[in-house]
């Protein structure tokens, strides 16, 4: 009797080192019938919303999936103090044309872009000069003077990735405030990084270029961008009035939020897999980047609920401050080398709670080619697309330590749609598709655990 | 001057024999910048929407068609006639229970089948009793005799590919009625076929078994037949009042709508491209099967407007009728036997137009094997899914003529919740995966016009 119960006691073991391909569908038919990840998703999205770093959000955020993850009995769940920037937009943000020979006054659709400094409640109005690019804007020179640059370049809508398609115009809206600062502009307006053409405008972070002045710098929606682009053509003497009150606050007290399970075999190696917590200060954050975060916790509560033990240690990981700074990434790395951490790899999901396609790696050749040679066992699943290189913006400041670093590819092309606005909420989240990420993330988890890499 | 003038109208035929990997781009950028699926989607499903077959929607988008295709310059665009079945709902469908001792009265969201014969005004009033499949009412004998059956089998959420969780599910659907009135049962109630739980009823299509009663048939909503499975469970001699209106009327004459372009090299050998502009009588038919059609027509178009002239004859097809008859498909295949035509291939869109994944194939070892060498040219765009087996209804019928029959394969994750819906509108399909399928069929067809299959 004695050596029956030690068997069924052991038989999850057994069962883990023995069949992959057999564990692999426990996950994905366990995620797909019993899975936390939707309602999870639901509850940080509708009761807590959005949670830009250093706000009431993000400290509820923090809270919550720290209790999340001591309900499901992780081995244990800490918080990591980190200093992160704190913008505030500080009320609404108005771009009006205000003499238009054709429409007299028009107001646009219009949201500051990150970490700007805003006009204050008097504005300022100024002529318009536009551009597609900043190789445009560098070639104008002297003609930028006192003049409000309005870059205008679309997302090429014949990239078939439009991750790609948004990596080729999103320097106007990091880099362009600080490029027409520097030629004497005194605002910009930014054409919303959008595929298509609506009246959702996108915000995201910018950064100034800290020997010249700190000028607004408003995003408009793509509809909008068409419309003062087709008028300027008109009238080039088309004026523009904005106002906006965005302000960098003192630094805040926040903190990444950390799960584990301790490895039963190698518990000194460390298998990493997260999201960051924060969001931008619009809508919810549901696909960038909540549904990554309760993925990740998704994949140490499958091991919980399938009574699995890892052999390795597996850390769930909720970064803070992706979005306007980058430092939870930052501090995570720095502790992990100053306590002498090893990670074995490191995953991120932040592209989207769409459907998965596979996983985008950085990492040594011999990484890369063990992560490839589970194509057979990853390929039921449809994740077919391992060889791409990628990783996420969190993990990218372990790299120098050794790990693979691995981000989730799901499909992206509705991910821009609903990138930093209001419409990036629960409702736009597919149950299924959010759950076969999590389940993928779980397998390669999984199989790290069992083999290394 | 003339040698120049004639290097000049045949460089396109050059291009298009020398590289398949810049042919293959080409329809992609052209697509995905200056496709028309989008637009032509729209004006199907907005101005003319759903269109049964038989109905005067479907001869509107017959004549839509027909001259849309005339509009694009195609070699020739003709109608073949095709008698249809023509079934009309009638009225509202009511389900309603009677007798609850917790709620009184609840009436249920629901949805007659199609093809079913109606309870009339007076309605029904009969005791239930659930099953979850055919094979669990087939055990239950005599016991059904004078009940309403309940068909209430969900569709399994662990199958990641969602087809197959419709497959396992759909025989209480298509053929419950016939088999409970075999038992003597008076009616059905089927459980929609969703994967998720909510309030829509899905219609579809059902076949009565011609020996026995034609008795009413109707679907409820997931949300309710998980309600009346549970109110079941308290009180087993709950009653349910059924009213439906359905009826078969003559069959009508219809048209399957046919565009070329003739083959400049073999214009005997004929590559089919299609869907069915037949839909059923809620919503607007946008992904089923719309968004098919709509792709067929821009293969052809795409050809127009990149001056290309095909090898062998292109032709796209509008059959008519597969949702509840398959006629258009039967007779398509009739008169091609009949003409002596030859296929060489046969390519259907009836998945939805979500983002592809690649194509289904039924044929030759050799056929398949050719299919699967254009591997390399196609993964660039995301058609990693090439070996499943498949094909599509409409062209099933052909198959005795040896083409090779070739399904678009789409994503899957979000056809259930609308299919045979109110829900399956214009605005639940993405311009983007849209003209990726549109593109994907487009270069799948070029490489059999170039290199035969």
């Amino acid at each position: 009797m004695k050596k029956i119960l030690f068997l069924l006691l052991i038989l999850p073991g057994l069962l883990l080192a023995q069949n992959h391909e057999t564990n692999i569908k426990l996950i994905f038919e366990t995620e797909l019938s019993q899975g936390h990840t939707y309602q999870n998703l639901r509850y940080l999205t509708k009761k807590i919303g959005h949670r830009l770093a250093g706000s009431p959000g993000a400290a509820a955020s923090v809270e919550w999936t720290r209790q999340l993850m001591e309900s499901y009995g992780f081995d244990t769940v800490y918080l990591q103090p980190v200093m992160v920037p704190h913008w505030e937009r500080g009320g609404k943000d108005v771009v009006k044309i205000v003499n238009s020979s054709k429409h007299g006054t028009v107001e646009l659709n219009a949201l500051a872009l990150g970490n700007t400094q805003g006009t204050g409640p008097k504005g300022l109005v100024g002529e318009l000069i536009e551009v597609k690019s900043i190789e445009e804007l560098r070639a104008l020179g002297e003609k930028v003077k006192g003049k409000i640059v309005f870059f205008n370049g679309p997302m090429d809508p014949r990239k078939v990735d439009a991750f790609q398609a948004y990596g080729g115009a999103n320097a106007q809206r990091s880099s362009g405030a600080g490029e027409a600062s520097k030629l004497g502009a005194i605002g910009t307006l930014v054409r919303s990084l959008s595929p298509t053409v609506n009246d959702i405008p996108h915000t995201g972070n910018q950064r100034y270029n800290p020997d010249f002045p700190k000028i607004p710098a408003i995003a408009i929606s793509t509809a909008d961008a068409e419309l003062l682009s087709d008028l300027l053509e008109d009238q080039p003497d088309l004026r523009v009035y904005l106002e906006s009150h965005g302000e960098m606050k003192p630094d805040q007290l926040s903190y990444n939020v950390i799960g584990e399970l301790w490895g039963s075999e190698k518990p000194e190696e460390i298998i990493a897999v997260g999201g960051h917590l924060d969001s931008w200060d619009v809508g919810e954050g549901a696909h960038d980047d909540g549904a990554g975060c309760i993925q990740a916790i998704e994949v140490l509560r499958l091991y919980k609920s399938m009574g699995w033990k890892p052999k390795r240690t597996l850390r769930a990981v909720m970064w803070m401050n992706e979005e306007n700074g980058l430092r939870g990434g930052q501090e995570y790395a720095k502790v992990a080398k100053a306590k002498g951490e090893k990670h074995i790899a490191a995953i991120e999901s932040d592209s989207g709670g769409f459907l998965p396609t596979g996983f985008t790696s950085t990492g040594t050749e011999a990484q890369r080619a063990k992560l490839q040679s589970w194509g057979d066992l990853l390929l039921p699943y449809q994740l077919w697309n391992l060889d791409k290189p990628g990783g996420g913006a969190d993990i990218g400041p372990l790299r120098d330590q050794g790990p693979i670093l691995i981000g989730l590819k799901p499909d992206s092309q509705r991910y821009f749609y609903l990138h930093h606005t209001e419409a990036d909420v629960f409702e736009a989240v597919d149950q299924r598709e959010l759950e076969l990420g999590a389940a993928a993330m779980a397998a390669l988890v999984y199989l790290i655990d069992q083999e290394g890499i």
